[in-house]
Formats: structure tokens, C-alpha cells, sequence
């Protein structure tokens, strides 16, 4: 991140960025189009000025003084994460119960007397790491069970610490955000190959903690598997496990903690597995006659063994309005990259599944480009602008009183056809209930030999002032409905506050009392991050 | 596990099986002249009557003696493993805290009251696989903290539940043994692809409770991947979880249960991610200059992105003695395996990597080969033949009065070739100092782009009634010198009581503060396994 910009406290990105007021009028008018409304008026975010934060309820001690601030920007900034949700509440100049203090630790020891200040005065201490998190995981918690809230940014943790290119795995700091942590591994010829959609303004640490989804579509689809080792600060001291390519040690000391989601420590360091920079890429965007035969495609590439870095169904709405398809038909968009060997073979093997089940084979698609040739053209490249893009835009579609989110899960291959009709249906039936009018499109983020990843966005007219209770209306219906249908709460947005109702019905109670008995043992006053996951004793 | 057949008390098998008494003394003679020792006479195995158990210490409830045995036979035989500790105790008729009675529950019902009966009436529960475990896994806890100590034995709950042949995912029973298991999936055209060397005697609970290493050599090498979710009864309830392709709802609960060598509950079914039956087939046996050549190839295909089933480095001894290599050459043992496309560009690029580093390729080494082709043939059918055959031969090594033992670790490939250099040295010295005389060889079991799995065989002469000991010394310097050098204790063996010292340095402490945590959470009164990986309370 660069330090010498401002943050916007209110929604994505810097200050600066964003579309432009005639961009914002343009949107708004296509929107309106679309959905057969009148003018869409853009309301006026947020102003610094506009808020007026109950003051601080903890002054950090004298030591720590240098290191935190109670300054407006960063405490509404560290209040809410990204989500629909939090930039609803940002326009509403809604912030009941602020973050009091945030604290920029410049090194493990500053982390460390910060928890034990924390731990000492009953104040929750909320890890932060690119605050990029859509299911209330950076709030503080509400009530007077604590006598405040302290977030605790890693952003000044962001370097890559040693590299290994023999065994291609570096010790990166948990605070460096990811083009940061890019740059400084391309000068060592290695990449990270871990490109959520957050990526810009999220950490290494935010990603090993919500186990984010990345880049590769297949095989290494969350940040789990390249986690070679870890350092987590708790409470109760370090937590730190070897670096090791495998072991069967008892249970995995990593796995406890990625996926933790800051209430057992605050990770601080990892050794990550890393990727050679890939030279050669194949790439081909397939449409098929309908999202259930593009499923079936998938399917069989998903259980050949070939791995394709990118393997993403969309559906004929996502299709279309990515500019990817003509809205009669599926998409999907297939790559295969590699540091080591031409993709010939794997590409044609892959595009021969998708013509088993009507997918249409556009002519060279098998073949291979080198890093130099390979840019990213067609509808393939359009879907991958527009994903990058989404997260700016999301603002401005809010600023419009639009409802637009999304949901995501991931569910077995026999199901899925049933599961998907019935969700569809579902998110039909809520967004006409709620907003009137409305859609739902599908795509898949990720896929394994057992299942996809189905992610689906919601765009309807919302009721000005009701837009937010509007959303969580829809959002309890389909979650409802996906965990009565057996999938996931989520695929790779973490679990925070906003999961939780859903989250207590999928997990078994069992593990939440160990879950819990853990973190009693590494948090004995339950002071991290309480509330997210389990609820504090 | 054919239930007609007896299987043997004291080590591996059954009792109708393994070498001749002719065999026997052949073996006997070669081992004899390779290490220049006098005649070497061969003990005989115990026989049930040379034991004298300590009478049964608990008396089951009436409602439980139909499933429960104190039969000498049944006792004996699940009072330890098949470690080379434990054959060698048995050669001894060293029984001093027999297994107080043995418990075949016939359903999960019979199971959960057989847990009550231990939990209610302070018995020590030690849930039993195959019995396999090398370290300690299933003996039971010593001293009188526990009024005495229950068996498991899950032999009974073997069945294939469900079969998903479009997710290519079965609900299995975790008792069933691995023939038995593949048997039942091979009429739905499916295999589990999981064959650690213990297969025959082996569980698929068993391989889930200790992280077992299996069939694959790169990226699906231990079980860990393969489970989709999991049943488990522990003491305070049943805990199961979702099957999904992929989650990233909180940390992994299944990955808590994988590992856990039964002391958080005892696992009863599991969802298990399967394999189509491969039809192609492609493999190479290449010789190399040395080891350290060797090592640096599959570093390289092992960081290509093409996944070998088998990947298999020998080291020059290794080689030899299984018939794979002349002495003078390291050997890697390549395979690849599909049942969806043929496999030339694979074993092409592995080959090249191999080339690239002084490795012989054999002429038509690229050819795939059909299933009806495919015959284990060559040095790697005569290392596998070698592979599967070492556990019947191991009671005879034994009896010949032969220290015979294995360890096993991983290491990032950037310390590796100092850490074997040191590994072999330390290995050598101190069987020269405890035998006089022996040999250690070396051999990766699995690879994985950061690091390679070394596996270290150890054989030397014993002197008469110390063998035990002599074992203990060398293990313990051999293990102090891989902690020491960053290893891991266990790459697939698990930690149980004999690898609990080393395991203790090398776990972080705070993970084991919350596991004992999470223990006493599902197993308030800790009968279950106590010992293995944490001390009871």
C-alpha cells in the first residue's frame, strides 16, 4: 500500500480513485435502463466531518502512545470492512460503536506489548490487516463486555524478510498487502500465485487468517496450502511450527490457526510456498449451450488431472454482463499456465471435454503463447477487467441505492444441479419479495474432482433509507436456504459476525467446543477479536 | 480381513503366512555372509502358552460381553503394534501391562456404550485399527491412573455405506482394511489410491487417525486430502461435518480429528474423495550418478507441475539390496498414472528433468502403457515386489537377531543435502558404536515442491537379548540429530508413545496448550488413547 495516499474510510481504494462523477451519472443511467426506473440520484459519501465518534473509552498508555491514534480517518476507517453492509452504513454517517484506538505496531515486540495492554485493561483487540473483509471480521464487538476496542493494523510487518528459491518458499511479514508483496518476490523470480479479489488492498495475514481464495482455480484454490509454516503471536506467547514440505505429526499446528480468523492470535510471520513466474500460458473462453452442460465439462476436467489455473463457469447473465457472452449462452473460461512446459497437451485434453458436452471449440485455442505473447484478449480478458474492477465500482452502485452483494458456497457434484435450480429459485423469489425487481447470476470461482464453488451476485432496485435491511432480508433467505441444502456458509469469504447464525448451524458443536477450549487456553480473557467464529465466554 | 484366517499375536500377518522355516534359514545364510557373522540362529516366535497375562485389572458390563473378549490370543495381540519394539517384546514374552480386554463393537451404538462404559468407570479406551502402528499408537497407558485399559477394535464396522460415483466420493466405515475397501469400490470402477506399506492390515480410520502416507509420491500423499468429512464419537457426542469440496468456514474441523491418533474421539465413518481406476500407465526406472543428483531432478520435476504417482529416489544401497540398482547408482523409480488421457508429455518433461541432472534414461521410457499392458516389470516392479513383501519378512529379521528399524522425516530441499550428509553420518556412527557393524540406506517416499520426504533404513547385527536396546540408542541419536537439523519426527509414521520425546521439542508449545485444551473439551475425563501425542492430565 502506498503509504504517502489517503485511504477512502468509507469504501474501496485510495481517495483518488474511482470513477469520476460523469462515470458515476453513466452508470447510473445504464442501471436505470436496465431495470426500467427513473433518474438514480448518486448520493454524497461520507465526509470526515459528517461523523461524530463517541469519544475514545481507552487512552493507550504512554509507550504505546507513538504508535496509536484515535484520529477520526482511521478510526471509522478501521470500524467497518468492505462489504455491502459497511459502505451502507458509511453512507447512513452510521457508526455507533467506533473502533477507540488503532494501533500500527512497527514490529513483533511493539505487537506484543499492545495484546499485553489489551489483555491487561479487558479491551477486545481486533487484528487488521488490509480490512478488506465483507462479513464484519474487523468490527469491534458490541455491548460493555469489554471496556473498549483496539484495532491493531499489521501494515508496518510488509516485508519479505528471506527467500529460499531452492525450495522456492520465502518468510514474508503477515502485514504486507499483496502488489507489495509481488514486487519484492519478482526481483527473485518468484510469485505469491495467490490473486484474490481483494488483492490490492489486502494482507498475506488477512489471507492466511479468512483462508481466502485465490487465483488458481483448481488445486491450490485457498491460501492453505501454501502456508509452510507460521508465527503467531497470542497471548500466552509465540506460537511458532517448523518449516516443513510435509508431516503427519498429529494434528496440523497450521491448520489450527489458518482459518482462525484472529480470536486465537495474531499471525506474524509465515513461510510461504512460492511459484516460479509461469512463461507460458494457454487460454480459451468455451460457451455452451447452458450452465448445467458447462457444469458437466468441468466436472469431467475437474476429476482428469490436468489442473488448469483458471477454470471458471459463468452463467449466461454473468456471461453477459462481464462481456463475455451474448446472453443465450454459458462461459467458460479456461487457462493453463506454466513456468516449465508448453500446455498443448493439457489444453487439448481439456478443450476435448468441453466439446463431449457442447461446448464450442474456438478455432487455435490449444495453443500455447509465451509470457511475451500472452496478453489478455477477448472475452477472457473482459471477465478478468471486470473482476478486478468489480470492488471500485461497488461504491458507486451502492451511491445509487442499488441492493448488489454476493453469496458464495461450494457443493458435491451429484447436488449441485438440484442445489443450483432450487438457489436460483430461492434469490428469484426473495429479490421479488423485497426489491420487485431484480437478478441473479451464477458463476464458479473455484472447482475440485467432488464439487464446484458456485458464487452468486444480487443486483435489484433497493428502497432509499432500506437498502440495507433489504439486503440482509435476501441474504437470510438464500443462506437459509444453502445451509438447509448442504452447502457451505462459505467458500472463501470467512465466517466474521455477519455468518455466524449460519455458520452455528453448519459447524459441529463438538468442534465449536474445542474451538473454544483452544482458544480459552491461548486467550485466557478472551480479549481477540470477540465474537468472530465463537462467542466469548 | 478374512475373519476365518488367525492372524498372528506377535507380529505381522497371519499365522499361516511368511517365510518357510527353509526360507527362513536362507535368509538367515545371506545375512549371515553379507555382514560376516557366525551362524545366526533363529528364534522361535512365542507361542500363546509361554505367556502369562496379568489377569484382566475391569470386567465388562453384562450388556457389553457379547462384544468383549479377554481371550490370551486377542489380548496379546492388542497390547502392542508391529514396530520392530514390538515384535522384539514378543520375541521376549515381555507382556508386563497387557490390554485388559478387548471390545468388537458390531455399530456405532455398541461403540458409544463401550466409550461410556470406559468413560464412567475410569478405563483407558485405545481405539484399534489394523494395529499396524510402529510407534506405540495402540498399547496401552502404564502405571495406575486408569483402572485398566480397552481395546476397540473396529474390525466390525467395514463396510462401503454409499457410493457417489458422479462427486467420485464413498461413506465408509472406518474399520473396513484396505483390500477389503478396495475390493468393495472396485465394482463401482473406483479406487481409494491409498497404499501405504501397511495396507493389508490397515484401516481406513486408522489412516486418518495417524496422517498415513500413501500411493502417491506428489501432491495426494498423505491421507489428510482425500477425507471430504468425517464422523467421530468422542465422549461428550457425536461430531460430523459437511461433506464439501472445499470450505473456508473457520479452521478445518476435519483436520483437527486428522492427526489426532485417537485422543479426541474415535473415528466411525468418513466421506472419502476417490479415484476412477487408472487405465494409462507410464514408467521409468533411471539411474543416476548419486543421490544428491538424484535429489536435485525431482526437485525439479517436482516443482514442474506434473505430479508423478510415483516418484521414488533409491539410494545407492537402497537400490541394491532391492534388486533395483547395481550398487554404484542411485535409482529413481518414476511413474505416471491416469485414467483419463495417456501420459507421453508427462513422462517426456520428467524425463528431461531427470536428463538435465545425469540421469540414464532407458530407451522408450516415454511410452504409456494400457492397462492390459501394464505389468510391474524391471527394477521398479522388483523394488514394489520388494516394498510389499518387507512387513512378512521383518518377524524373521527379528528372530535372526538383526537391529532392523526405519525413521522417517522431511526437509526443505535447500538444507537437504547437508542435513542427509549429516543424517547418514550420525547413522553410521552410531550403529559402529552400538552394533560394531551395520548398514543405513536412504530412499524418498514422497516429494513435494518444497522438500523431499528421506526414509533411512538401518539393519545390523544385534547382540542376543540387547537387540531392544541397542534399537532405543541408535533411534534416539538419530532422532535427536533430525530435530536438531529442522526434521519433523514423522513424515507418515505418526508420533504415539515412542516419538513422543522428539515430538514434544518440535510442536510449539502453545499448540499443545490448546490441544490438550480441545481434549478436555470432547474428553473430560481423558480415557481416550491417554499418552499418545499429550499427556493426560
Amino acid at each position: 500500500m502506498a503509504e504517502n495516499r489517503k485511504r477512502k474510510f468509507w469504501g474501496w481504494g485510495y481517495e483518488d480513485q474511482g470513477p469520476t462523477p460523469e462515470q458515476q451519472r453513466h452508470m447510473a443511467e445504464r442501471m436505470a435502463k436496465r431495470f426500467g426506473l427513473g433518474p438514480l440520484e448518486i448520493s454524497p459519501p461520507p465526509k470526515e466531518s459528517d461523523l461524530n465518534l463517541r469519544a475514545p473509552r481507552v487512552k493507550p498508555p504512554a509507550a504505546l502512545e507513538a504508535i496509536c491514534t484515535t484520529a477520526v480517518h482511521e478510526r471509522a476507517g478501521h470500524t467497518y470492512g468492505k462489504g455491502s453492509r459497511d459502505i451502507r452504513r458509511a453512507f447512513r454517517r452510521d457508526y455507533p460503536n467506533p473502533i477507540d484506538v488503532v494501533a500500527f505496531p512497527r514490529d513483533e515486540k511493539e505487537l506484543i506489548r499492545t495484546l499485553e495492554w489489551c489483555d491487561g485493561a479487558n479491551i477486545a483487540a481486533v487484528p487488521y490487516g488490509g480490512g478488506s473483509s465483507v462479513v464484519g471480521g474487523v468490527e469491534p464487538p458490541e455491548g460493555d463486555r469489554y471496556r473498549g476496542a483496539v484495532s491493531i493494523d499489521l501494515m508496518h510487518l510488509d516485508k519479505v524478510v528471506e527467500v529460499d528459491k531452492v525450495s522456492r518458499a520465502a518468510r514474508i511479514q503477515a502485514g504486507v498487502y499483496g502488489p507489495a508483496l509481488d514486487a519484492q518476490l519478482k526481483a527473485h523470480g518468484l510469485t505469491i500465485r495467490h490473486f484474490p479479489q481483494s488483492f490490492e488492498f489486502s494482507t498475506l495475514g488477512g489471507w492466511i487468517a479468512t483462508r481466502s481464495g485465490g487465483h488458481f482455480a483448481t488445486l491450490y484454490t485457498h491460501i492453505d496450502d501454501f502456508v509452510e509454516s507460521l508465527r503467531v503471536v497470542t497471548p500466552t506467547g509465540i506460537v511458532e511450527s517448523r518449516r516443513l514440505p510435509g508431516s503427519g505429526a498429529g494434528p496440523s499446528p497450521d491448520r489450527m490457526f489458518i482459518g482462525s480468523e484472529g480470536i486465537l492470535g495474531v499471525i506474524t510471520e509465515a513461510w510461504m510456498r512460492l511459484q516460479d513466474r509461469p512463461t507460458f500460458r494457454a487460454g480459451a473462453s468455451v460457451p455452451f449451450p447452458s450452465m448445467f452442460k458447462a457444469a458437466d465439462a468441468v466436472r469431467q476436467i475437474s476429476q482428469a488431472g490436468i489442473y488448469p489455473a483458471n477454470c471458471r463457469v459463468l452463467d449466461e447473465g454473468e456471461a453477459f454482463n462481464s462481456g463475455a457472452g451474448n446472453g443465450d449462452e454459458a462461459v467458460l473460461v479456461l487457462a493453463f499456465e506454466s513456468a516449465d512446459h508448453p500446455l498443448e497437451p493439457w489444453m487439448k485434453r481439456a478443450l476435448e471435454c468441453c466439446a463431449d458436452h457442447g461446448g464450442k471449440i474456438p478455432a487455435d485455442a490449444a495453443k500455447t503463447r509465451t509470457d511475451a505473447e500472452a496478453t489478455h484478449e477477448g472475452s477472457a480478458g473482459a471477465w478478468r477487467n471486470a473482476f478486478l474492477n468489480a470492488p471500485y465500482l461497488m461504491d458507486t452502485v451502492a451511491a445509487m441505492g442499488m441492493v448488489s452483494d454476493t453469496f458464495e458456497t461450494s457443493i458435491t457434484w451429484e447436488r449441485f444441479p438440484d442445489f443450483h435450480r432450487q438457489m436460483m429459485e430461492a434469490a428469484r423469489d426473495v429479490i421479488a419479495r423485497v426489491c420487485g425487481k431484480g437478478t441473479v447470476t451464477c458463476r464458479f470461482t473455484h472447482v475440485y474432482p467432488d464439487g464446484p464453488a458456485p458464487y452468486y451476485t444480487i443486483l435489484a432496485p433497493g428502497k432509499r433509507g432500506s437498502e440495507l435491511e433489504q439486503w440482509d432480508e435476501i441474504k437470510a433467505a438464500v443462506s437459509d436456504k444453502l445451509i438447509a441444502l448442504g452447502g457451505t456458509i462459505t467458500h472463501h469469504h470467512a465466517v466474521g459476525r455477519y455468518h455466524r447464525p449460519w455458520y452455528d448451524r453448519q459447524r459441529p458443536d463438538g468442534f465449536a467446543l474445542a474451538l473454544k477450549a483452544a482458544k480459552k487456553a491461548l486467550d485466557p480473557r478472551s480479549i481477540l477479536n470477540p465474537g468472530v467464529l465463537i462467542d466469548p465466554d
